[in-house]
């Protein structure tokens, strides 16, 4: 037996125990007549005691041999300390060390394994077994587990099952690009691994499932943007039978159950904009609602001076940043080049500072009064000492613009607080979106989404104000989950896969098992789809997933530390029938 | 809202209620002046009536026009039934409809969805969805729910992580073929689908993780054996700081508690035997020990005669069948018949009758007496009504095809019972086994397995009698998991290396990773896997582990309902820089 208790569990009440711990020496405190070793675990760490007077002097040599991250085992007797450290659970108590095997040395990691590292992200990525040793790291995948876990357990006590679907699929040339297995058995062929299990999914609802959920790994081969993994995995949902309502209801619960288990936090009823309300309000389709900053449209009046850049925009629109009246010049020089980088592209920034005494002060005092600026002051919600930045342009570009700004500024007064949570829904998205290079629209959700009742027959005409049952949760400024009630007949699904320029034959090539599905009784249904990746690293106040995934691939899609992808045998590729081009 | 109840739940303290149903149209039984239609869901099925008396006539006549499988919704009053059924949980009540609404139509299904279908497998797997219609898929689904749950709560509650690991990970060329995942962003390289965690839930233990547990599809290029499938689930575990009793200890708790909670079994210690005895007691290393049958070798008392056939045997081995000295001369010699297909591959069988007044009868009287037979049955437990069948020749073969007839004797006496449940573990198997094409041995588990302490030398010049850490979980003949303690330093792991005929520049490309990271302090460490699939199948007492796959692949990989795998866009292959050779 390795060990009679973990490192992280002694107390003052074991005292006088004999006890074997297993782990890895932290640290070495060597005073001459005594050695004072940290053990470390996943536990927690404990410090070990070898000294002059109570061990025998070979223990006390060799126990100053170890070197750190050597895996250890020793017996001892747990003492009552002397000085005593409430920086740590089992600072109460030491072990007298009597007899110490060193189950495996080890070289000194190319890291120090502490909270506060000095190992760099590559480093500690081709040492990913290392850097999971370090507390962030292991507590990150454990805060995942019990995610998880709470998870799978309030979706099975609603009667959802977990069903497993297939990783070896077919590709389809809809969505992302697709990540493909040749086939061995079936020369010449492909499988592709999944983008989601959506078909399948829907398929589980005509087989009568009536609830599923699965979490699962889900692919896709795109090119990778910061923060963005080949490989994720998804909370998948679907349900029977229902409307919108039902599954904003099961999910909300679902969400709110959430921050209660894993964050303590109690929140109350999500509240539910429109794609549109939020485009307007916040210039964006996920807003972080932590904060106000409203976006202000100021057409009405901004538009009556000669203010010739207002006069010919769009629109124009601001937001009130609470406290930033006392931005200095160069403060707000600063932040004019910075909306005019070319990741936010705006020509330039209009602002209003609203002194304390109920004045203002703005960048086009020489155009507006200060009864304008009042009036801008009164759109936009700002009250004496905050500043009004004000961006003008085409609607949609301009808002993008200001989206970017307010988030910016938010992070900069720090209203972006990661211990608050502000879930909502966004509810009515289009159910098509245009799409600049290739010239048509595209299906923004997904093909299987349902248009809003009623509203198909404006495909021939207006097809861009064609609105979907499809919805998205947000919670602190990220989309974290999303879904659809889905169409389940043939006929829709047909005029749909014709309107997004499938010809009768791609479609019943690629869905013909749907929508021969669907011929045989499938039932309303609907789901959601959330991030795991995301979703953890929000609820544990975190931006990076990354942090959260045990083993990441790079921005090339390169696991450094197994060095994956590799070369291949020809011998391999020869069976598969296949050959590299070059 | 498109149901108050599910289909399942209506009883009858529930008459007189207003209720919605959805669901599928099961049975119509018209009766003119009535109409009875049976709507089924997940949750059940309940009698909804028409009758001409209280129901609008255009109600009734739109009730006869519903077809199987339509999908609708009925409004009605919940009334209590004149001839209740105890067939169905709902029988003491029907719903008397008012209003009728037709979802979905629905062609006639290819075959009929209930408990015995007359679909045959080509069609039910065409049309999995609606084979999962019907009660036993549905059921067996649900059932693999309930397994995955309580195996993840059985463990998350013994401190054990969930961790996910890649699945886009590098090919290695040991063990069985990798499907292989061609990278884009890192032209001519190729991705490996995992065919195990193996490698990463080590580097978790070299991580500090301590306890991992995964529940995770795998990969295998193999020629699909019956009831093998390219991808397949396995509970993985892996424990730091243990040896091999720990790991049973913990495992045998699991699946003690899977048989207490899922099937309502108690079962006390779980046996343990070595992997020479399971070979010489039953011929096999996954002994069915629900019946007894164990085998007795007779080659003190068969070779001391003039029978030339076991005078010239290695091995003379026999069972005893209980209750088959009842068996005629046709069956024996149908019996004999069977030993003798090339599957068994035995060149005959002896028999000895033992008859109830204390003789014996057998196929070999000419040779030996009353005595001597006596003598056989003591050696193979033979009591009075039971068949001795006993096969000769060399040790391996002989004791291949006896454990093959006795598993067939079993099946044909009723012994193997599929609500009976006898685990047991077997241990101590050879480090390697002999490979008969290749010419050289190979690990039996994998190259990470721990030879027994000390035997490690014996490699050099006794190899195939190296016994590893190695174990396995047996239950009823099957093997449900199989796992070891890992070596844990570089050293002997480059042994085992060099061993198996990896050049230490192999060793490195492959495993370079893993042997690093022992270089920095790896526990002693050992886990196990169970096959999920095979797990569910046997604890829901059935063979066929594809019962319990929503949507398996048949014997050559593809996957009939949706049509996979499939051929590609030659667009897809050229970003991929790869081409077919044909």
């Amino acid at each position: 037996m390795y060990r009679s208790h973990n490192c992280g569990e002694l107390r003052v009440s074991d005292v006088n125990k004999e006890v074997t711990l297993s782990g890895w020496v932290q640290r070495i405190k060597d005073r001459g007549i005594l050695n004072w070793v940290v053990i470390r675990d996943r536990y927690g760490i404990t410090q070990l005691l070898f000294d002059e007077e109570r061990t025998p002097k070979e223990l006390l040599e060799a126990s100053k041999k170890l070197g750190r991250e050597f895996v250890i085992q020793v017996k001892g007797t747990v003492i009552e300390r002397e000085s005593k450290t409430k920086n740590m659970a089992t600072g109460d108590i030491e072990v007298l060390v009597s007899e110490l095997q060193i189950l495996n040395e080890a070289q000194t990691p190319p890291f120090t394994i502490e909270d506060e590292t000095d190992g760099g992200e590559d480093l500690r990525m081709k040492y990913r077994y290392l850097d999971i040793r370090r507390n962030p790291v292991k507590d990150n995948l454990i805060f995942r587990h019990k995610v998880t876990m709470e998870v799978r357990k309030y979706l099975s006590d609603q009667s959802f099952i977990e069903v497993e679907t297939p990783y070896l699929i077919k590709s389809t040339p809809e969505g992302a690009r697709d990540f493909i297995v040749p086939s061995r058995m079936n020369e010449g062929q492909f499988y592709a691994l999944p983008q989601s299990p959506q078909t399948f999914k829907q398929l589980l609802m005509v087989g009568g499932m009536d609830k599923y959920f699965q979490i699962v790994k889900c692919f896709r081969d795109e090119d990778l943007r910061a923060d963005r993994q080949p490989e994720f995995t998804q909370i998948d949902c679907e349900m029977a039978f229902v409307e919108q309502e039902d599954v904003l209801n099961v999910f909300e619960g679902l969400t709110r159950h959430l921050l209660k288990e894993i964050n303590g936090v109690e929140v109350g009823e999500f509240p539910r904009i429109t794609y549109d309300e939020a485009m307007k309000k916040y210039g964006n389709d996920k807003p972080d609602i932590r904060f106000g900053m409203e976006f202000g449209e100021l057409n009405d009046v901004a538009r009556n001076k000669d203010f010739k850049i207002f006069n010919e925009a769009e629109l124009v629109v601001g937001i009130a940043v609470p406290g930033a009246a006392s931005y200095t010049r160069k403060e707000i020089d600063k932040l004019i080049d910075w909306v005019k980088r070319p990741q936010v592209g705006a020509m330039g920034m209009v602002y209003v500072k609203c002194n304390e005494d109920g004045t203002y002060k703005s960048s086009v005092d020489k155009f507006y009064d200060q009864e304008d600026l009042a009036s801008w002051a009164k759109v936009t919600g700002a009250n004496a000492g905050d500043l009004i930045c004000v961006l003008s342009g085409p609607t949609n570009k301009v808002r993008a613009q200001l989206s970017a700004l307010r988030m910016e500024l938010a992070e900069r007064q720090g209203l972006r607080k990661a211990d608050e949570f502000a879930p909502l829904w966004v509810v009515d998205f289009p159910l098509l979106e245009w799409d600049e290079e290739t010239e048509r629209y595209h299906a923004m959700h997904h093909p299987f989404t349902s248009p809003k009742p009623g509203q198909i027959e404006l495909l021939a005409t207006q097809p861009g104000d064609v609105k979907a049952n499809a919805y998205d949760l947000v919670l602190n400024g990220n989309e974290i989950g999303g879904g659809s009630i889905r169409i389940h007949d043939k006929q829709t699904q047909a005029l749909m896969f014709d309107y997004l320029g499938f010809s009768p034959e791609e479609a019943k090539a690629q869905f013909g098992f749907l929508m021969d599905a669907f011929q045989y009784g499938a039932p309303p249904h609907g789901g959601i789809a959330f991030g795991l990746d995301r979703l953890v690293a929000i609820l544990g106040g975190q931006e990076t997933i990354r942090d959260f995934i045990a083993f990441p691939k790079n921005n090339s899609g390169r696991d450094v530390m197994i060095d994956a992808p590799a070369d291949i045998d020809n011998e391999q590729l020869n069976e598969l029938n296949i050959a590299l081009k070059n």
